[in-house]
Formats: C-alpha cells, sequence, structure tokens
C-alpha cells in the first residue's frame, strides 16, 4: 500500500493537537507500542499519538486522512491476533487517556464510558452499584474495554450472558475522515436502518475509532458455585457440555481444560493445592449463578446427574471465596503457562458445542500428522476452544511452513462442523490467511465494499482482517 | 428511479423458473399483495413470484438485477411501515413457499429455518423439543419469522431474552446479483470479520432475501405467574417499570396499557371479564417466568414491594392458564381494537426505560397542541411504547400536514431522550421522512454507501428506509 511517510511538519501538527509530551518518536517509545500479546511480533510505529478525547482524535483522523497516513488505534495491547499493530508504519493511536468511566446510569441499567477504562475496573465500578457487565476475556484484568469491543470479546460468562456484541447499544465512533457519529441509541431495542453498532463491534479498528461506548448492565447475581469436575477423557468432558444445556441447566460458565493444560498450569503457578488425579484426562470447570443459593443447590445437583452419566469422576465444590478464585486461577493463567514457557500461536477455534468431541479428535490428529504438539482450552459451554500449538523440537521451517498446513486442516475442519475461525480473538494480521477458509471470495470483497464506505483511502488499521 | 417495466418475455422467464401457477398477474392476484398492515396504503405490484427455494429466487435475482427490474421480498404483510410495499411496482416475491423448519437441533440448542414460517408455529415446533424461541411480536400468531428477521422485532419478551437481533447466529441470503452467502457461523460466539448476520437483521430486505435462518435457542421455563397492577397515573406506572429493574427483578414481560388501550380493546372484544376500576389510568401486565415456582412467588412479593411504592392498586394474579391467557388477549388486541375501529397511524417510540414518565407527557402536550388523541400501550420494559394516533375529526388537511409536525416533535423529544424512532416496526417507506431526526445526513449517505456495496442498482426493495 503506498501511505506518506511521516515528517517533521506532520509531527509539529500532532504536537499542536495533543501537546509535545504525548508524541512519542524515541526508539523506546515506539518499541513499546512495536508489540502486542501475539507471538513475538514486532512492527514499530513511526510515531505513537495518545490523545485526550474525541477532538483530538477527530482531528488527527482529518488530517492523516487528507494525507494518506496510515492510523492504527489501540487498546491495551493485549490483542492475540496482531489486530492492532502498525503493519504499514504510521500512527499508532492509543485510547489509553480515554480512561474515564463517564456515568453509571442506575436507572436505566446502562453504563456509558470511553474505551480505555480497564474490563474489570469497569466491572468492579458498576457491582458496587449492584449492576453486572459479563463479558470477561481472561485478560480483563489488562484489557480495555475498547479493546474487548473492537475484537467482540467473550469470556467464560458468554455461555450465559452472551459475548460484548449483546450489551453494546451505542458507539461514539471517529470515522477515517475525522467526522464523528453515534451509531445507535442508548435503549434495548432499535429497529432504525442499519445496525451500524453491531458492524462497528468485531471490526478490530478498520472502520473507524470507538470513542465512547454505552453498555446494557444486569442486576448482579447474588451467588455463585464453583466446581471442578474431572473426566476420563477429552470426548466425555466435552459430551457432558452439550448434554448440561439439553437438560436445562445453564450454567453462568463452562470451562474446558485437557489434562496438559492443567500440569503446564500447575507446573508455572507453583503453589495450586487443587488435587488431580493420575487417571484425569480433562476437567470441567462449571459456575452456576443466581440469587437463590437453595435453587442453585438444586441445579448443582441437577448438574451432578448429567455429569456422572459421563463418567465424571469426584467433583471438587470450591467451598470459600479463596478456593473459587483458586479454581479461577488456574484456568486463567494456562495461556501465560504455556506461552512464558515456550513458543506458541494460538489458534481460536468455535463449533456449535456438541460437535467439540469431533473437533477435539480431530485437533489431535492433525497435531499427530504434522509433529506438534498442542494444549486444548477454553470455553467449552459456548463450543469456543483454544488451542496453543507449541513449537518444541520443531524446526523454523516446519513452523513456518508445515504448521500452518495444520493449522488449515483443522480450520476446515471446523468450518465443516458449522463453525468459525476465530471466537473472540479477531483476525488481525496474523489469521487473515487462513479467511478464505470460512468466506468465498466474493464475500470477502463484500466486506472489502463496506470497508471503503467508511474509510475510501483505507488509512484505518490497514493489513488488518482482509 | 428509473427501472424497466415489466413485459411479456419477462413473465415468460418467470413462469419458467417458479411455474405458471406461482406468478400472479390477474388484478385480484396483484390487489392481494398490494397492502400490508400499514395505514391504508395500496402500492400494486406488477407481478407477484412465488419461489419454492433459494436457487429460484437466486435465479430471478440474477434475472431482473441484469434488467434493473426492481423486486420487494415479502413476507406475512403484517409490517407496519410499508416495509414489503412495491412502492415502484416491479416484482413482488413472497418467500410464502419457504415455509419449513429444516431441523431443530436438540443437542445444539439451534433451529434452521426458511422464512416463510409462522413465528408461532415455529415456537410450538420447538417447545414440543422443550425449547424456547422468546421473541414474540403481537402478530406471531399471522407474522412469519422471515419478517421478523428483516424488522428485528421485538414483542414482549424481549425485555428479559432479548430482541430478534439476540437470537439469530447465522442466515442465508440471496443477495441483488443471484449471489448466495451464508452470513455467519451456527456458534455463539463469532470474531471473524465483519458481522454481517447483524447487518442483514433489520435491514428489512434492502440488502438481500433471507432464505434460511439459524437462531439460538434456550431452554423452554416451566412456570409462569401473570399479573395485572393497576397505576392511578400513566407516569407512576412508567416510574414502577424502572423500579422494577433497578430493585434486581427480571419481569419476562412488562407491558403497559394507558387507560384508554383498555377501554377500547374491552370495548372492541365485548367479552373481557377482567374487572378495571374507575380511577385506574393506566395497567402494567407483568410476567414472571422460570423453573422454580416457589421462587418465583418469593419474586412476585418483592415486586409487590417495588409497585406499591408508586400507588399501585389491587393487582390481579392470573389464577388459571384461561385467565393468563385473557390477560394477554387483552393486551395484543389493543392495536387491532383502536385500528379497526378508527383511522390512525402508529408511532413506534423507544426511550431507556425509566424516561418513559417524561415521553408519555410530551406526548400528551403535543396531542393537545395539535388536536389528536392518542392510545399509549407497549412493552414497557424495554422503554419501547407505541403510540397510535387517532384521526377522529380531524380535516384530511390536518391529518396530513399537522399530524406529521407532531410526530417529529415527539420524535424530537424521544432522541433527546437517548431513544430513537423504531424500536420494532422497522423505517419502511412511512417512517423515511423522519430519519433526519435520528441520524445526520452524513450517516445516512453511509448507510446508502453499504446498502451500494450489497445492491449497486438500488433493486432490491426501493424505496425503503432511505
Amino acid at each position: 500500500m503506498d501511505f506518506k511517510k511521516i515528517d517533521e511538519q506532520d509531527l509539529v501538527f500532532f504536537r499542536s493537537v495533543v501537546g509535545e509530551e504525548f508524541v512519542l518518536t524515541t526508539p523506546e517509545g515506539l518499541a513499546k507500542y512495536a508489540k502486542d500479546e501475539t507471538e513475538d511480533l514486532r512492527f514499530p510505529p513511526e510515531v505513537v499519538l495518545k490523545p485526550a478525547n474525541t477532538d483530538e482524535i477527530s482531528r488527527i483522523m482529518r488530517y492523516c486522512n487528507e494525507r494518506n497516513i496510515p492510523v492504527s488505534p489501540r487498546a491495551a495491547g493485549t490483542g492475540l491476533s496482531a489486530n492492532s499493530l502498525c503493519i504499514y508504519g504510521g500512527v499508532m493511536l492509543t485510547i489509553e487517556r480515554l480512561n474515564k468511566i463517564i456515568n453509571i446510569d442506575e436507572q436505566n441499567l446502562q453504563v456509558t464510558t470511553e474505551p480505555g477504562v480497564i474490563t474489570e475496573q469497569l466491572q468492579n465500578a458498576v457491582k458496587e452499584k449492584g449492576l453486572y457487565y459479563p463479558p470477561d476475556p481472561s485478560s480483563r484484568g489488562s484489557s480495555f474495554i475498547g479493546g474487548n469491543v473492537a475484537c467482540n470479546s467473550g469470556g467464560p460468562r458468554a455461555v450465559k450472558y452472551g459475548v460484548v456484541k449483546d450489551f453494546v447499544l451505542n458507539l461514539e465512533v471517529v470515522l477515517a475522515n475525522g467526522d464523528v457519529i453515534w451509531t445507535g441509541a442508548n435503549v434495548l431495542k432499535n429497529s432504525t436502518g442499519y445496525n451500524f453498532t453491531q458492524l462497528f463491534v468485531g471490526s478490530e479498528g478498520t472502520l473507524g475509532i470507538v470513542t465512547r461506548i454505552v453498555l446494557k448492565l444486569v442486576p448482579h447475581p447474588q451467588y455463585t458455585l464453583v466446581m471442578l469436575a474431572p473426566f476420563p477423557s477429552m470426548e466425555q468432558a466435552a459430551a457432558a457440555v452439550a448434554a448440561t444445556f439439553q437438560a436445562g441447566i445453564v450454567p453462568s460458565c463452562m470451562e474446558f481444560m485437557e489434562r496438559e493444560a492443567i500440569d503446564w498450569v500447575c507446573r508455572w503457578l507453583g503453589d495450586v493445592t487443587i488435587p488431580i488425579a493420575d487417571d484425569v484426562r480433562a476437567n470441567l470447570l462449571i459456575e452456576l449463578d443466581g440469587n437463590d443459593l437453595d435453587v442453585l443447590y438444586k441445579e448443582s445437583e441437577q448438574l451432578y446427574e448429567v455429569l456422572t452419566r459421563f463418567d465424571c469422576g469426584e467433583i471438587l465444590f470450591a467451598d470459600s471465596d479463596a478456593q473459587k478464585a483458586d479454581l479461577w486461577r488456574m484456568r486463567r493463567n494456562v495461556a501465560n503457562a504455556v506461552k512464558t514457557t515456550a513458543v506458541t500461536i494460538e489458534e481460536d477455534t468455535v463449533v456449535p458445542r456438541y460437535r467439540l468431541p469431533e473437533l477435539l479428535t480431530h485437533i489431535k490428529a492433525v497435531g499427530r500428522k504434522y509433529n506438534f504438539r498442542s494444549v486444548c482450552y477454553g470455553h467449552a459451554g459456548d463450543g469456543n476452544v483454544h488451542v496453543r500449538i507449541i513449537k518444541d523440537e520443531l524446526t523454523d521451517d516446519q513452523w513456518k511452513n508445515e504448521v500452518p498446513k495444520g493449522v488449515r486442516e483443522i480450520f476446515e475442519k471446523v468450518v465443516e462442523l458449522g463453525g468459525t475461525i476465530s471466537g473472540e480473538h479477531g483476525i488481525g494480521w496474523v489469521q487473515r490467511r487462513y479467511m478464505d477458509v470460512k468466506f468465498p471470495a466474493m464475500q470477502l470483497d463484500l466486506m472489502r465494499g463496506v470497508k471503503a464506505v467508511f474509510d475510501p483511502k483505507g488509512i484505518l488499521n490497514p493489513g488488518k482482517i482482509f
């Protein structure tokens, strides 16, 4: 792509808009923003801008659009698909200073927030008012709500409450040319023209820069029960998931960890006191939530009956908040454990939940074919399984040329099973090459057509999705 | 717009595709498809086609696109915004023969259906398997699921379960040029490029023709409690709605009827045995659902405490299925009662629910200013209130020129309150003139741009939304 390089005159303008201290050009400053949580990729921007508000972003965009300077918006940099890296250089526009919760509306059960608020802090703030924003990606302690919107994040609680898209009512967006729109309205029902709100959710900063977010909230449930259920095989654990929902039980979380995932995280954390028997091949971490403990106990009995049909071993019921936290710490750290001790890539497969056993069997078969190990874990309740593929002793050539063939075969199976190639991480830069597995060229052209409506010059987050 | 008129050669082609008996050209045939449920509008198509499947629709579209013949898709014709009328003549393409439920997937809690299935029949079919598809517009006994998708319908149960968009996972769509795509995947989480599924939901047949629909289902709740709560003022009833949710109670329905709505429907039905005291100015029809009767009773006690804070009178608890049905019959027939005994138009306002009292006060003030009576009712739990404006003694000139000014003032207030001009009816043809109240011209141009990506010649349902 033919973009303009940033020169001193551009920097003078940027400094005049955001202030000298919020324009980074030093090698250290640029290096910090050259990477995210995706593998080991490095794409330094030419400049990092830290605007404070919608107006500053609008002025930056108008300027860059006129001059054909690429702009990649960045939230917390926790993306797993290189969603925000500056592949073509240009401006890295970080929203980290748009970090205020503007209004928690207790009367309408909504929150209006800037995009640079850490998701967990947003959840805590609304919880203080008895309200609940359920979507909680594993990164919630560090990722921004704006990044969650850009990638349509999910997390464990999606299985009962839905993903980010199900909570976004309205977005303020700065378009490529600097124009500012509100995509929708602050209401629960909306049939007023095309649903731009939902078009922007998950568009990974390629259509505009989200500057304000209105989210629906629900009353916070008062109680949770958390339990860990061990199974003698991955397939039985996965089959138990579908059977649970068929029985009319809707857990607030139903997470899957194969044996290897558990071993890895226990080794890495070093202080996990939860006993895992030798013959356990997979675990389900299950949470029930509600406002009535008696009802929850009754539900957990029903659940027990379902799980035992699939040879579930002795279920560990967390008997304290500390033990609940310990179980969740174990689950949330699987990815960290694997990726900080090995060279890996992660795939974000999702299928209808009943098809999970087939998918898992296939993943392992592909691994044998291409000689790679994988650690499977994730949100089994939604059929969303993360596959962390480990380089181990593979040569660089095998890693670069053979493993992608295996990934492609996994994705072909995913699509055949009615699923898709990303459940919650987005496509970004690294998964683009697999988009043809899911969509015919004609459909990708339609997506490019939509992109061109909002960003005719293609300056917004270039190199992503397509 | 400059469309080609249909000639004998076109009819020969159409007959070759769908069969002679499914091509209507008689005046009676065309007259039947010239109207829907919107006011008294008549727009006869040049021809009515009744294709049987995706392939026939694809061939029709390819032919019409090449020749610049407009095509308006039609579901059951229950639209309230002239969403499907053939404003520019051309082809009325009815999906009534695509009326099969293809697969109820009990393992993944999904249903795949053709769009011409009556919504209530779909609900009944999945209920037989213990599953629930909650969105239930008042027209559910006659409207098609495809029309519900086209308008992103809501209905009473949206307040707890969400609207149509929250249940649509994937759509098969025939595009203007005859190409066929699947918009998404059959999964609960999806971050794979732009969300075309959500773009098509609510697009009123202007972007493509939906030919298959994959819907998420949930376990069917076992019990409901239904109650009618009377209030001494509209404002108190509306305020009680917001307070209910603030108290952490999420009813499955929370419907509003002002006194005049109740009187009208009781007169019209003639056999309503539910007593309504003289001093009642508004009613809330409330439903709680769940799987545990004890819990529901406990919730209804909490609810009682909330409602009495707003001077609620004696609450009628339905003590039998027959009485529940009677209460619902009353609510569902308000629109029918008013429109079959008077000349009316209906507006589909929606605001954040706490703002309802302000909106209702404003609507009545506007009515006094422009000398019209209105009957207000609807889905108060979502802040979605239908305003049926009655012609009464107004002159045709007043009706045509003055009342729209009042409607505009109502919509201006709606937008000021954070709401929008259609919650579930769509924009269609009759509400286009108010779109500028909600959206700046630049944003409407973006919508037109998206339309042009999918339908460059503008042959699909022309004259709608814009």
